[in-house]
């Protein structure tokens, strides 16, 4: 249906083999992969990859994410960022499950075989990708709208994983660096807002995320639930009391944000913070009794780690979250439910 | 950007819940999963699903496929008949490689939400899920053009993968079943060619494809390399000998092919079977002397497996494929490299 500029020249396999195929294993032997691959016996170009069993006691933990032009990013976005943010937000997945990165598959489907474009993507994605250690398995290439869908494959002890359903009432709620900066970005490259602030330099918070994997292996043993935050503080909070069942106090205004943020108006910085989404930071719980080794994980890996509420028992009569503000007054249900409206694919951009 | 109805009645969240969750794990206690569902710790509805190690000395295959609306399948595809091939074509990757089915993962991007849509769309895909024993572990909904990815994952020992590098000098080629019909189907849908057969019977080679999942396992052992035929059997035959570094005599008249494609012309016969596509077939090679073995799986089978060709030594100087009719007659060199041409997602639809 759709035609190519360059289709003499690229087909869907050539594709592979120029941007993707980095490794050269030696397959007549699965035996003698190479040291730095040794848990991938068998990489691209064959019906499947193979991968090695996970150490001894651990568990795969696998995610997958797509993301589709005009949502998930805009048109205009650097190919190279590109790569970037799709393998980051996988991996940012394996991060709030404490699990340690392994491998990846993807398949895109692309409008046209664009070569320098393809250069930039697969440099972005291969750079995050070699500094993770994940491999790339394989995947699949097609014409077709743009979008890319990414899997990745991670380990963690099953009873080390930061499930969500694992909180448990008196536990202290982190959050590690800081929040609502990309949610600010899109703001202005959307025209929402207008304010004489060199919004720019905060680009990368929205096109570049980090993924909190050393945190994320920091916090085995240490917390008890986690979940990135990518839809919204508030709204992917809400998901980690829903699976324990159980309730949380959040200060509202102590929920860190960068010096931008913290001279717009009050509304502009909790809108960004409470409910933004694209921030790719780690919300925890942990028991009270961990604060002072969190303090110093926090130390070891330069990265602020901040208390912003507890959990506490949830009835059905009470809201699940109840907000806090700085004079200790409690915010009215209704604003609440404001912020708790995370970022949903489905309902808005 | 993209607009739904019921926008406010469904968001992505309600998706995954209704259509797709259907596992009902007991999370708080990781080993206590039900018994169906030992592979699988932990399903959707966490950053990332948590699945167990290979059974001891097996490792992991693993495949992706994206499917495009208009490319793959036609906008007016049954969502019952999408949900099985979408998942179809992913269990043929995993059978090519010998690997028994464990899970998946599935990521779809929807231009609206209609329930009834993604009521027979999930029927399709859980039907062909359960008769596999292959569990959803969970993966992304969003909006956009309609396109499904997965990522399919079974297990396998390394020694039995029936890799494309394994075949040999003097193995036999194999097909099971038959090709052709999902292309001769295409063709008529397309209005390609008009002839007074009934092509409509053969509708579900196209739409409802078979994955050789038993016979890949009964191959265990029994053959040195495959591939399934999704992109036309000489193209994805040609794929086996450029990984094994050997080249390939072929019988074109012995594909094997339904009553329907015996009875037009040799042409167009030809065109369907050797250069399809669609098909799901597994092409494999093996040694002479397990013809006996092949033999008695194919009738444990009730799947005919049928002998097509001989691997031979390849040189630079000699066609990969050399393609001989019924009267053993070598076909002119041109007309095997357009057989060759397999249908490439990036050069036609």
């Amino acid at each position: 249906m759709t035609t190519f500029k360059d289709a003499d020249a690229f087909g869907e396999f050539d594709v592979i083999r120029r941007f993707f195929h980095r490794q050269h294993f030696t397959p007549s032997d699965l035996n003698l992969a190479p040291a730095h691959a040794q848990d991938v016996l068998l990489g691209i170009g064959d019906d499947c990859a193979l991968l090695s069993p996970p150490p001894s006691g651990e568990v795969f933990a696998i995610t997958s994410d797509m993301l589709i032009e005009g949502r998930h990013f805009l048109k205009d976005v650097s190919p190279t960022l590109l790569g970037h943010k799709c393998l980051a937000v996988n991996l940012s997945d394996l991060a709030a499950m404490g699990a340690k990165p392994v491998a990846y598959n993807l398949s895109i489907a692309l409008p046209e075989i664009h070569p320098t474009w393809l250069e930039q993507f697969s440099n972005g994605l291969h750079a995050i990708a070699d500094h993770y250690h994940c491999q790339l398995l394989g995947g699949d290439t097609t014409a077709g709208p743009l979008s890319i869908s990414i899997t990745a494959i991670g380990h963690v002890l099953p009873q080390q994983a930061l499930s969500r359903n694992r909180a448990q009432v008196g536990d202290d709620i982190w959050l590690s660096g800081d929040v609502g900066d990309a949610r600010l970005v899109l703001g202005f490259r959307r025209g929402e807002w207008q304010l004489d602030i060199p919004w720019q330099e905060k680009s990368a918070r929205m096109d570049a995320p980090i993924p909190r994997i050393e945190l994320g292996l920091g916090l085995r043993g240490l917390a008890h639930a986690a979940i990135d935050v990518s839809d919204g503080l508030l709204g992917d909070l809400k998901h980690i009391l829903e699976a324990s069942k159980v309730g949380a106090k959040v200060w509202a205004d102590d929920v860190p944000c960068s010096d931008l943020l913290k001279n717009v108006s009050t509304e502009l910085r909790r809108l960004c913070t409470l409910r933004g989404g694209d921030d790719y930071e780690l919300c925890f719980t942990a028991p009270q009794k961990n604060r002072a080794l969190i303090k110093t994980l926090s130390e070891n890996l330069h990265l602020p780690l901040t208390r912003i509420g507890e959990i506490v028992a949830h009835s059905e009569h009470s809201p699940i979250i109840e907000l806090w503000d700085h004079d200790h007054n409690q915010l009215p249900e209704e604003i609440t439910q404001h912020y708790l409206k995370s970022f949903d694919h489905f309902q808005s951009l």
